[in-house]
């Protein structure tokens, strides 16, 4: 691609990491090469088996371990999330990647595990190429400000509210 | 599944589309049976090969012929639609999905290729277990009240109104 841009999908609704899913696979199927970065989530869905046969056009990596304590995230799993942005950064700096997903990041900068000014240092140094995607419920108003596309995914109705649990093959 | 939903995907933000490709995804990696209609949009877009390399535990199936004629769909792209339609109540009777996807099928609702009360009694009387997902950016009120899942993608920001094309592997 001549040039990479910065989307962010967010919001209470559902379709925001099913929305990386697709984008990943729209890529792949135009010769693209995909680095999907799962942070906080167990990475155990049902999707995550499908996207790791597509490897090493499309890299598959979970960031997650450790747990919430007390409703805070635990020293092991921050340590897992800073493991995960070390991550990104190699594969920045690399330049393997044409589209790189970052999975529910949001989480990361919302509990401070990695600070907003260094996040957006890194993409404002980014290779010019790299498209960049970042998923997550709420984001910084700074990120928002430097994104070039932003989807809300906005919840008008969720069976979850009717007592449905999250179901293998559709939430997980 | 012991049962199966309808989840909607409206809005004029980027993401409806993508999620579906995400949704069935996911449903493949859990063993369910997909079958992917899309309506209006050439079939040309890039995750499509890669959606067919599933088959036939993924079926994909466009409906898209002729052209709109001064803002109004043509004879020749309302019979295709026809066809489309035809083809999911097929699929309905047949049991052989457990996920039927209807992309872009909303406009045969708006432009009245299809009536909304013809819709609705199928989606009534469809197998309990189907999952049905439709897209599309506006939805006739009728539908979002039967909808069990309604997320609305909406734009708060997209690099189409910076004069931005849309791009290989991104968004065809």
């Amino acid at each position: 691609m001549d040039r990479g841009y910065l989307q962010l999908y967010i919001g209470d609704g559902k379709g925001k990491t099913t929305a990386a899913i697709g984008l990943a696979i729209r890529a792949l199927g135009a010769g693209l090469r995909v680095a999907f970065l799962q942070f906080f989530k167990p990475g155990d869905s049902s999707e995550v088996k499908i996207l790791q046969q597509f490897y090493p056009r499309l890299l598959f990596k979970n960031f997650h371990s450790g747990k919430f304590i007390r409703g805070r995230p635990s020293e092991k799993l921050k340590a897992k999330i800073m493991e995960g942005y070390t991550s990104f950064k190699e594969l920045l700096s690399e330049r393997n990647f044409d589209l790189i997903i970052l999975d529910e990041f949001v989480y990361a900068l919302r509990w401070n595990i990695i600070t907003i000014s260094d996040f957006i240092e890194q993409l404002r140094n980014k290779p010019k190429q790299v498209e960049i995607v970042i998923t997550g419920r709420e984001a910084p108003k700074e990120l928002i400000e430097i994104a070039d596309l932003v989807t809300e995914m906005k919840k008008i109705k969720h069976y979850y509210d009717q007592g449905v649990k999250a179901r293998w093959g559709i939430e997980k």
